[in-house]
């Protein structure tokens, strides 16, 4: 045996495929799989196909969604003028972890990125913009990461939003809490200085 | 959407019931699924279906093989008297690659470990004995991890094949090459010493 079983080689070439596995990684889960019963593999790989089949994105907000509408998005106890504007569904799981923003999401799916060939058609801003035009929106937050292509993104948006009358805002920049003045980089530290306010 | 939508928590479920998966990576994982394309997820699936249904395990080493019998174990340019035990099938991929040993293989399927409750019962020692009485076989070279329960196990084994008219050895323990002696550890270093040879 000096390669993998073919089937085993195939199962391990399909958990590289995922986002940030490895060799050695996906040998390990693809074991895993084979050390299973095969009732509990039956239900992973259903599990997949479920998971694709069921989520879909929703209509308003582009966030994956299991009906047309999010519940984000249909919930009557948010707040709809005021909407956050995130690269991903996984930044939305973040923010709602907080609690304590009350307001709707727009996922973008992605940010502006010449180099991997992604250009603002291919996120969802033609989306944003209807959506300022139409509903009744009075702030628009940005909370794209504070990345090279996630401050590009922020200010392409902010500058396209320009004509509409409404607040347009961007996620504050700044020392983490818990972080030591002495191992942060000079650039947050320039913005947490920037970005002081009064106590 | 204070939590994942269910179709997404059922799969990151999934992705952490493999070993070695926590909830960041299962979670990471599970969004891969959703930004492949339908065609792809159901190839994954597919391949954890197939890897499961074609790979059995081979009627005479116990290692997973797609066949009654393993081609290690049908090959006739291997010397079938000499008989490597192993715990899983990692390892004989592990010593496969190094393509030094021409021997056949034995696979335990784990170790003797009172404290997950895995008994001698539980292993394939009884298949190994039965081997060792009807092929003729000249050594049995357990090579079980040097671990507490590696060890163990290669004791055990080591005893009920006392009876039998044949060699038992077990792999070398010592400094691995490119090692420091400075950095290696006390046992390490009393075995390296213990198992000195001339040069």
């Amino acid at each position: 045996m000096e390669t993998l079983l073919k089937p085993l080689q195939d199962l391990v070439d399909k958990f590289r495929s995922l986002e940030g596995v490895g060799k050695k990684s996906a040998t390990r889960m693809a074991f895993s799989i084979l050390n299973m019963s095969e009732e509990n593999a039956r239900a992973f790989a259903d599990a997949i196909i479920a998971a694709k089949t069921n989520i879909g994105i929703c209509s308003v907000c582009q966030n994956i969604s299991d009906s047309e509408i999010c519940d984000i998005c249909s919930s009557s106890t948010r707040d709809h003028s005021i909407v956050c504007v995130v690269e991903d569904p996984q930044s939305v799981m973040a923010l709602e972890k907080v609690k304590e923003y009350t307001g709707v999401y727009h996922v973008l799916n992605g940010t502006i990125s010449p180099m991997k060939g992604i250009g603002p058609d291919m996120l969802t801003i033609k989306e944003l913009l209807k959506r300022v035009e139409n509903e009744n929106i009075s702030e628009v937050i940005i909370a794209t990461n504070p990345t090279v292509e996630g401050e590009a993104t922020a200010m392409y948006i902010s500058r396209l939003l320009k004509p509409f009358d409404i607040k347009v805002t961007r996620i504050a920049n700044g020392l983490p809490v818990g972080a030591d003045l002495e191992y942060a980089d000079e650039i947050t530290l320039f913005r947490a200085i920037q970005g002081r306010r009064d106590i």
